[in-house]
């Protein structure tokens, strides 16, 4: 199976423009992938000035431009393909990412942990850590500042996970190490397409730190893109890697937990 | 508040021998610190051949030697000292560590997580996972593989620690660079002290990696021991800086927690 992340700069708010140079890029450069992984808000950009304008960003999924985006590239590739977009339902407004599958079928997962000012621009995320099915294997989504929060990935992975799927903006240096850790910890590959360039917009500055990645159920960095510029990763990797949780013969990461210790300590 | 670890490589078997010379380095190298954390089974060395020969170096706490060290040595530097041993109670033997303050009190912890063959010669540890008092503060204690674990430094944060204790016999590659992951995701200070040297018994050979640390709530590592060889690091800390979980004012590491999306699925 082969996993990959494709890494851009979006231009603030030209969605259709966004969207077109993002299939060109998939379309030259993520041929013969399974799952593709792009950006956190990829047709958007990031810095909204306020909800009202996020908002007005905000699209329905399935009915709007991304959706229709994804379905077309998704059948045209033969791939399963997560992208990050800003969901509107009703007059809730989401940060979520959306999985399609080659046959246009679809999840969505809305963002748990919303990251500063993200708190004013959308909702908290809804969503039951509950891995997705594509291409024969199981997907845990998450977006982002999700990462920082242990107990993410381990309950995806704890539901089945073999591969975390994550579009993220990120401006902190930290989260390419610690995903090392994230997979070490909970033996699954990890696919974390970022983006890069920078926002300015209302008197604020934004700077993303690239480096999107892949990594594998051992932390070690199979593949991973420059801090700045476009980037194509993909990696022949096989989920089943993810499903020996014990390398040593002695240790199972999972059972070994003892949640007859923490297990209650950890709802507090 | 001065914290630090004690890095050194013990001689397997030889307890009256390693304890003198952890006593030796320490009132030479580590006057003036408040917290000294020491190995994971410093006294004894690591690689036992049997449950029988780990049960035979299993002492009581208190009223064993390493007690009578540790009792000795903390009220001579005025300082709070964890050390890793083999602690025999009736029938069963803990991999544990305990907290010595220098008023003679004490608290033990038993390593809930044993790795590879100490499921051979140890129990598993009982020990809820709440921090101990001492110095002013509240430290979590953990034992080297106990890292591996999210749930177990998590559980500690949690519980009100700023720093966790860590003794180590470290022989993977992965904790140092883990551990900062470890306190970023908690806020937390780390005092990791690992031995070093290798022990060949019984056509088995373990080599272990030193690289003893103490890390920052922001995961920056503020002293790091060299792969071999004895150290000590002592770092000035302020205990305090755990207790700012907010450090962008817009996230409250801890209480950003969506324990409504995945509090009960971490029982499973």
């Amino acid at each position: 199976m082969r996993v990959g992340y494709l890494q851009f700069d979006p231009v603030f708010g030209r969605r259709e423009e966004n969207l077109e140079r993002l299939g060109r890029i998939a379309r030259e450069r993520a041929r013969g992938v399974n799952l593709l992984v792009l950006p956190e808000l990829a047709p958007t950009g990031y810095l909204f000035l306020s909800r009202e304008e996020a908002l007005s960003y905000g699209e329905l999924f399935p009915g709007g431009p991304t959706e229709r985006f994804l379905e077309r590239l998704a059948r045209e590739l033969g791939a399963s393909i997560v992208i990050g977009f800003a969901e509107r339902s009703g007059e809730r407004l989401f940060n979520s990412c959306a999985l399609m599958r080659p046959d246009g079928s679809s999840s969505v997962y809305r963002k748990a942990h919303l990251f500063l000012d993200e708190k004013d621009w959308f909702d908290q995320g809804d969503t039951p850590f509950e891995p997705v099915r594509a291409e024969g294997t199981d997907i845990g989504l998450l977006i982002c500042f999700d990462w920082y929060f242990p107990e993410v990935a381990r309950v995806l992975a704890i539901g089945g996970a073999k591969i975390l799927a994550h579009p993220s903006n990120l401006v902190l240096p930290h989260c390419p190490e610690a995903m090392r850790t994230r997979c070490l910890e909970n033996r699954v590959f990890a696919v974390t397409a970022n983006r890069t360039g920078s926002e300015n917009r209302g008197g604020r500055s934004f700077s993303f730190i690239g480096q999107s990645q892949v990594v594998g159920p051992d932390g070690k960095v199979l593949a991973r893109a420059p801090s700045n510029g476009v980037d194509v990763g993909i990696v022949e990797i096989d989920p089943a890697d993810a499903e020996r949780k014990d390398p040593t013969g002695r240790n199972d990461w999972m059972k070994d937990r003892r949640t007859d210790l923490f297990g209650k300590l950890l709802d507090r």
